[in-house]
């Protein structure tokens, strides 16, 4: 996995290695600002992120590729060959509501090591983190109905897939279609029939037939091959002649969704099925969710569109260089300015803003600390925990975030006040660096 | 790998087997319509499909957790055990220009087999064209620049980090900063310094020279950390300093690039340094690159927008049943008709509407076929190609595309023509089915 980075970062890192430039270096990863149409992200990727920490180290093969590709001397391979995470990750634990300008992570570490990680933990965390904010949309569109991940086929990548559905997982989804990712993390795996199925047989009685009998526990059948309220009638004399207790569910994939949704339901009730469910799918997202709010819809499916977070593929995240060797560092280019120094998040009750402070500030009364902990000295401090830890966060988090941030339209960020210092240190570096390189005071926070 | 696909395709292909349904089915997987501002689609994602197809099968370990928790029976499980995949594919090769209606693949096999590849091939396909082609627009609209990949930190997951590099290159772009990519596919590994780096030094100056030292074969200074054109002066006499035949380009990564450029450009070649390069990098996209075009601009690093696709995150693909044990089959949902049976498309000269037939119609005189065998019984017919044998068909085909395709803003696709046969075919089934369901007739093709 160690070749799974930028080709910059081992240059850089070989040369901070000749150089013996082994003084720690603070890394931090943020989102600089949310995509339109985002009140709140959610934390996700940590997991890979440790996993990926934990792990680094290049083996034989990757050294021969660096030195006859790459050009790297023996000395540098050497070093590369010793080296391992030996620092330390302070995190916002997943499940947890982030803001523009937080640290999702921050990573402390001989600044070689913090250097090589850089692609591999942007990568988890602006999609995981952009995933789970969009499927958390989807359950705040949809607050009683059960969602479930139908992303996998459409994803970029089944890594993505798998992410998608331990994303949703994180901020309630009921189950997911992608049986790797369900194995893997413990989730219901779920599903029903494809068209395929249907036209497979002779008509669509015989498939209905044949999948009732197979599946009596499982039976949700898709209705809309040829017709879709013949295909409902068909569903229920299906299930009628089927083996008593049977489950009976359709599924609803194209169409006016709402308003066959209320003409299903009327032919399940009139037929005594009034236990009977009705899943959609097809195309949905967190707006046509809240459109379908007021139906007989019980369950939905979500994929292409979540699993690709569509409205807002990427984030504008950035993994900073905020500290090195205890002096804090920041860039001024152009609309990119970032502050200095390592970093914490204290949260308080809802409709209260956050506040980022310099990590070694004195905490304020009453206020939770967002980053906690995660690795020291290379070591992690807890094992993998299970999705449903991080669902419980989420959990209460939903109940904290205010109104204004849960939008799906114009949402606004809760805002994150800096501190005093955290403020005067910004703007004291900057006047050095300007005044340093010739620039105007550009100083404006 | 073989529960990496959605659970219904698992249930699906049980009852298949269960019921002794183990005719041929061929799927076909094509896009229905093109993402707005998209003229052409560009043939990826091929190698992993075969390589998925070759390797399916279930171990012990997926075996069990089939009859543990979806609560597949023994005879499932030993028909699942012996599973391969038998059948046959047909394919246009990858780096070829496609458009909507056109098949991408076609997979004939037993049901069962077939069906269990949907998730997979579709997740593969999918996106890999889908970023082909908004990396093949960045090459129209930067045709003399050097193109380099630098969207790993921003991909969904490392594999989608995997695929961009490759389904860049196969549209000729000349690196990639992702090393783990480049190092699997033999692409050339692109990359320059961060801000991190000169930050991590007492000053801009200690950097860049400490950067010249390391690397004097590669030198290219990021000059945008504090004041652009300061940095540019500062790499000049850095580099004029160094030794001789030292290499000196320079990266800009913020602010007005074209500006900026265009005054680099002043201070380089009034430093004598007219052979150095300018490479620029930062959010770009296609439009972008369009805009930069008569800037003195040498490479580009193209990103995040590229990588996620970001106008066009997903493609309105499918991968439909077209016949089953040689009875053509077809949907009637609404909005998502699809046309039966097997498929070829043959391509004429530049101008000329590609041609959509069953596979089994007399091939037109003097006109290519885009589909070509891949897998027969299970066997691949080639091994693994190298991408600069895509690259080079898809350096053809640009040559074949019509302007009207070309276009960056409301191309339009290449006209696909069905044949007599194709569209008799279409319309009789759909009026069987629609008789048979009771709907009226829809037909329209």
């Amino acid at each position: 996995m160690s070749l799974c980075t930028d080709l910059y970062e081992i240059r850089m890192a070989a040369s901070y290695l000749r150089r013996g430039m082994t003084a720690l270096a603070t890394f931090s990863l943020f989102a600089r600002k949310l995509p339109r149409d985002r009140g709140f992200l959610v934390s996700a990727g940590l997991a890979d992120c440790l996993d990926f920490l934990q792990h680094l180290h290049f083996d034989n093969d990757e050294l021969t590729y660096l030195a006859d590709v790459v050009g790297l001397r023996e000395d540098d391979l050497a070093a590369l060959d010793e080296l391992r995470f030996t620092g330390e990750v302070w995190a916002v634990p997943e499940g947890r509501v982030v803001f523009a300008d937080e640290p999702f992570l921050e990573v402390t570490a001989p600044i070689a090591q913090a250097q090589l990680a850089e692609t591999a933990l942007l990568n988890f965390v602006t999609y995981q983190s952009s995933v789970a904010a969009k499927a958390a949309r989807c359950r705040i569109a949809a607050p009683r109905a059960d969602l479930i991940d139908f992303a996998a086929r459409r994803t970029h990548g089944l890594e993505a897939a798998r992410a998608v559905a331990r994303a949703s997982a994180i901020v309630g989804f009921a189950g997911t279609s992608y049986v790797a990712a369900a194995r893997e993390f413990g989730l219901p795996a779920a599903g029903t029939m494809a068209h395929s199925y249907v036209e497979a047989f002779q008509d669509e009685r015989a498939a209905f037939g044949a999948f009732a009998e197979d599946f009596p526990g499982a039976t949700v059948f898709l209705v809309d091959t040829y017709d879709t309220l013949q295909g409902v009638r068909t569903a229920i004399e299906v299930a009628a002649e089927a083996r008593p207790g049977g489950h009976l569910g359709i599924r609803l994939d194209s169409g006016d969704l709402g308003e066959l949704a209320i003409h299903s339901r009327r032919l399940l009730d009139d037929a005594g099925f009034t236990d009977a469910r009705i899943m959609a799918s097809g195309g949905l997202d967190e707006h046509q969710l809240a459109a379908l709010a007021d139906t007989p819809i019980d369950a939905f499916g979500i994929g292409t569109r979540m699993g690709v977070s569509a409205d807002a593929p990427s984030l504008d995240s950035a993994y900073k260089l905020v500290e090195y060797s205890h002096r804090p560092v920041m860039k001024l280019s152009s609309g990119k300015l970032t502050a200095p120094g390592a970093k914490q998040v204290y949260r308080g009750d809802s409709g209260e803003p956050d506040l980022l402070v310099l990590r070694d500030e004195t905490p304020p009364d009453d206020r939770e600390p967002l980053l906690r902990l995660m690795m020291r000295g290379g070591d992690r401090l807890d094992g993998p925990e299970p999705v449903a830890v991080a669902h419980q966060r989420f959990d209460r988090d939903l109940q904290w975030l205010p109104d204004t941030a849960r939008l799906l339209t114009d949402p606004t960020q809760v805002e994150v006040k800096w501190s005093t210092k955290l403020r005067r240190l910004t703007g004291d570096l900057q006047r050095f660096l300007a005044t340093r390189y010739g620039l105007e005071d550009t100083s404006s926070r």
